[in-house]
């Protein structure tokens, strides 16, 4: 990716992002980040379910200040929208985690980190000493390295683990089988030492390296058992992140999460599941107030956060928008993308006739299908 | 906009005049006029939503003579179509405000006046005394200003004050902000002598002209309390413009409003709002018959009256199509596509087999899901 | 239109005439046989709704012959699949109403007659002596006309008057009015002798001629007393054409109609009226078997027809299907499209499991939502 | 079709070998195999109802190892994917059906034989002398004929008897029509030595050539009877293949059927009959476990097999997706296609937190309006 300096001021929304990420990254990185499992339905539709839904705006509420201050897990945050956790973010844009670190610190209200960063779980912690930070977890067969993984997500100060359930194997993304996706060499997983764990997502063996990566190390025999045991081994709360199912809510409680992350990966593992947005009112119904819960996918624009926050999410995270920020100049561009958004919220909020974010309720969401009962 | 003599009778339809207008206003103008909200979901939907609904249509009623005669709050117009405020008119076509009114003064039932007129209200009272006429109100931060507003519509003659609830910050419509809309140097806001309150608009500090205006002047603080307010400073009756749920209905009510306008503000504030017509009925159901409920946004044809009709709406009021007509040579371009719609009412009314407004009613429309019933 | 030898062996569907006639006819009778009213929404609804019926196939019912025979008012025809009437047929070809009347002799179930034919009516019965035929009725503002019609299509053997109830105005055709459609200098309107009655349509006063025509004419005050006067005036049965609601319904049959043609007038008349096909089960019900219930709109194909009898209706008729089957080469044209028709229709039947009509029953067909409800 | 060496591992999906196939068939041959009756609504149906189907994917399920095996009439398969027949394989690749059944040997769960194969039934059976495999039965005008077939398949150690019950006559597939298709020269039907059995598909009178076959030679008087009656001349089960409703299943169970197909002959007969996977609920309630019930009809990927699983089949068929493999060099290339799919069926569970078939179940899978109750 040639560096050309981007003028910021003409980027006006996420898709303005989106357009030059696809203009400067090449095949090999767009397919990546873009690409959604198989037929890729449920990619169009994590974003197609918010446009179906429409926003009943409330009139003469006194909006000259609004403020999108709200809390998770009881920590104060400027925002409900923070930063997913995707993997190898240097492919982006060489500063990769740190810079969307330093951008998080000041325009999100919380930030994920992957276990497949390409930089060092410890160097991404110091860029955003203050910031509320999570560490994302995949479990390794090896036991060993899990454990290692999580205490030193600890001594870095994340204040949570997010324990990812939705990927005993990697969803098949076809462009990345056709490319054979690999991570470039310049970069590693920069979380281990060990060359197999660092370098194994650099080479193909006839499909996504990625893939073989995650077929070949991560542990595919995870139950619920599991949760109880990573509750176990750690002091901080986890979270649990992949969950589409009333039923998967009950069991996440029953083990002890102590928040809920609706999730699809970005439409990426299983495709024709649900948008997640879809999903967040059975969700949000069978946790019945016992733990927070949060939701990633398609969210693109304030009136998305909107929805998500009056169907009952208390936060929403952002996967591929950050990775658009990136592109576009590191850090600055993700700030950029973090403040449209910002913008676009508070607006949505105004005119909607929400001051704060506890103003904003079930009542003012429909389904477009609501106006065919004439 | 090179002048040039426009043959009005190749128009047709209202679309004919909105293409022909595409085709002669620059860049800046179009943006302006043509665009909605963030995605412009709802822009579409305004129009869409009345394509999905039904016209049932009842035979051998003895239509020879048909009358669109009606009333607004008791005084008799010759027609339901009536003209909504639009900001800025000069720019669609030299003549602007004026050449509208006196469009309006033959073809049209009423007539709204922007705040935000290129044409004092004083100098469009002139252009159609005896029209049915109301001023609409942007309340200033300085309510002095907008205490002379109202004092100066009522001297005017104008014979009811508009309140619009929708706009305590301009809406973003991306076109406007990237190519940081302003007024032409040429116009001005006429109801002004402040330099300030007239010219803000001239220039862009980045975005959309207008938008800054917005945010600068006008008061993003009103409430309810704020009609009680208006009321209580203006003998005339008070319209609220912008209610878009049952709710604000019966709050409009409870605190005074002699009449409700169910709008989106021509989808160009919140992006996903539903359409007008798909929330006409519950606000007319919330109303009660205590107040007469109007409504705008997406009519074009003399079908999307009939229906505003029959779903329970006194009068239907034309954002765009007015800026259309203007734009093929002004008066006689506003005039002859207001004669259009109202030839299209009157044969919409007689072959759905009615004689006169009264007979349009609800069991003239269905929604097309009606019929998947079977 | 030059007159060159079509290989009618190549049709295979009656969308095969349709892509013919198109190619030749020219643009003043394209627009004037294809066009529906305004933004022809109900013209694409026509066609579409059928599409959006699911037949439900029975098997093993010993289909090796398959009858298509049954009544109309207890008179047997071989199909169920009728000729609507349609106006100035020479337009399509030279040899006009009476090669149609021969084709539908051999190949169709029966056959109307428009008020407004090219040819005379005493000539177009001539051609079918033995053909069950229909006379469709305009009522002339100067009913000595009209009673004369009457007598004469007595006279000439026709078996019913088909009153058209929907046209007390001309339907607006944006591109007739656009083109001033008028006749062809060497047709006229054949059954008047009158030159008014028989001319008018052949000049346009700046819109559609016919629209003109219609509008000085034809008497737009008919009530359902007039379906009695008819009765009074006349001892055939009298089919009320243009019913598209049950409570029109009730009415015809309270005023003595002997049949009920559900039509929207190939939606040439009110845009946004929902298709045929969809009013049809309500019409059937609010008929209660006490009148047969015939339809026209939209029916292209032998899956049309027996989803329209599915639904109860005793016959379908076909409008622009006709016209362009004359267009390849008159009454073979026809012909060969009847039986295109005809023999989609028994095939239908037998892979629906039906040998005779009267075994299509409402079973057979649902909606496609009706599998939304998993 | 000249046979070029074809690359194999750059097929990822059914849809690959789809557009391959369409790229070295003839027209003829194109037309065949790809088309589905009049416009297709169906054949488009069968696959997007598929599409509007959602998966709920259940987490932690310890899914390291997936098992896809299954029993059909008690017998087990090493997958639930089967093979359909179709007619005439060799004029997809010259080795034809003897290629299919080796492929699926190894990687179906079973196969089923069509009458009309270009291999005659005792050598395809010899192919695969251990594969679980089924012989499509058309019942002939000419009962010997039939009962030789019969008896042949039970001689040459076929495991069922399939009755085909949708095909009284064959469906009209325009382009069919439209190319005159015939079986090209150098094939015959090589079930019969009787040369018109063997070679009347080879002309054309005009025609389909394969639909003049089947309506001068096949049995379309056929009846539940004949069920019963086949039953009476054969010790093997006998599969109903062709049901597509409620009433059909419970009749197919009185008559002794031993497994029902709910097909619609890949959308090939009666056009505008629903989607398989949509009617697959009403026929499973009807079965109420007395009989196994499969599918056929656009199954084109794993979660397409996951999804008729959930609503109660046993087992799916391809029609289609075997001869695209079989066009990407015969044996092999229908081998890495059913390898594809069993792979994303695998995937598909594991994500969906099934490890073996029996976990499937119908909380598994809602259809998209689900989520619009809102
Ligand atoms: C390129 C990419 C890499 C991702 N990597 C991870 C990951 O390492 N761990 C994880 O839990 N989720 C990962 N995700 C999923 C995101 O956390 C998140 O669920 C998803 O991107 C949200 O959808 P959105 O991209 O539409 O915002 C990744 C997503 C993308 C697009
Ligand atoms: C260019 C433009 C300027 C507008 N300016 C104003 C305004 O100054 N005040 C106001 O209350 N509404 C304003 N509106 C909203 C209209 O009054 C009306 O609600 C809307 O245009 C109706 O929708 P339609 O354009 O689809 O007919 C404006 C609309 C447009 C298109
Ligand atoms: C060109 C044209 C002329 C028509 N003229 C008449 C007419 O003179 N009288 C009448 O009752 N209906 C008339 N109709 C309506 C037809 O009788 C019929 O209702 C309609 O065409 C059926 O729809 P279809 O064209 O989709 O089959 C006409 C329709 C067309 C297309
Ligand atoms: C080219 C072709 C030939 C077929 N021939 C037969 C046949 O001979 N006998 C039969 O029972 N079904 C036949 N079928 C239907 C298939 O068995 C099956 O029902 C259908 O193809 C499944 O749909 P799919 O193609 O979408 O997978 C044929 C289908 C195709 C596409």
């Amino acid at each position: 990716m040639a560096e050309e300096k981007v003028d910021l001021s003409n980027f006006v929304s996420v898709n303005d992002f989106r357009k030059h990420a696809l203009k400067v990254w090449d095949a090999n990185t767009s397919s990546y980040y873009e690409s959604g499992a198989n037929e890729q339905i449920t990619l169009k539709e994590n974003l197609d379910a918010f446009s179906r839904l429409r926003i009943r705006p409330r009139m003469l509420r006194g909006v000259q200040k609004i403020s999108t201050e709200t809390s998770l897990l009881g920590r104060t945050i400027r925002t409900p929208i923070c930063v997913a956790p995707s993997a190898m973010q240097r492919m982006a844009h060489p500063d990769g985690e740190a810079a969307n670190m330093r951008a998080a610190s000041t325009d999100a209200g919380a930030f994920i980190l992957s276990s497949l960063s390409t930089t060092s779980l410890e160097d991404v912690a110091q860029a955003g000493p203050n910031t509320y930070k999570f560490y994302q977890l995949y479990v390794y067969k090896d036991r060993e390295v899990t454990l290692n993984l999580v205490q030193r997500a600890e001594a870095a100060g994340y204040n949570a683990i997010v324990l990812t359930v939705d990927t005993p194997y990697l969803g098949r993304r076809d462009s990345d089988v056709r490319l054979k996706f690999k991570l470039p060499p310049q970069y590693r997983l920069a979380n281990f030492d060990n060359a197999l764990l660092a370098k194994r997502v650099q080479v193909s063996q006839g499909g996504s390296g990625l893939q073989e990566y995650v077929a070949s190390l991560l542990d595919a025999n995870l139950t619920w058992e599991s949760v109880r045991w990573l509750k176990s081994v750690t002091k901080l709360p986890v979270f649990v992140k992949g969950v589409m199912t009333a039923e998967d809510t009950t069991l996440a409680i029953e083990f002890g999460a102590d928040a809920i992350i609706v999730s699809n990966h970005g439409a990426r593992q299983l495709d024709t599941v649900p948008a997640t947005i879809e999903v967040l009112p059975e969700v949000v119904a069978a946790a019945a107030g016992r733990v927070e819960v949060y939701l990633d996918g398609g969210v693109r624009s304030g009136t998305d956060v909107f929805k998500a926050l009056a169907l009952g999410a208390r936060a929403v995270f952002l996967g591929r928008p950050i990775l658009y920020g990136l592109a576009a100049g590191g850090e600055a561009g993700v700030r950029r993308m973090l403040q449209i958004l910002n913008d676009e919220l508070k607006l949505a909020m105004a005119l909607a006739g929400c001051k704060q974010i506890s103003d904003i309720n079930r009542q003012h969401v429909v389904h477009v299908s609501h106006f065919s009962k004439l």
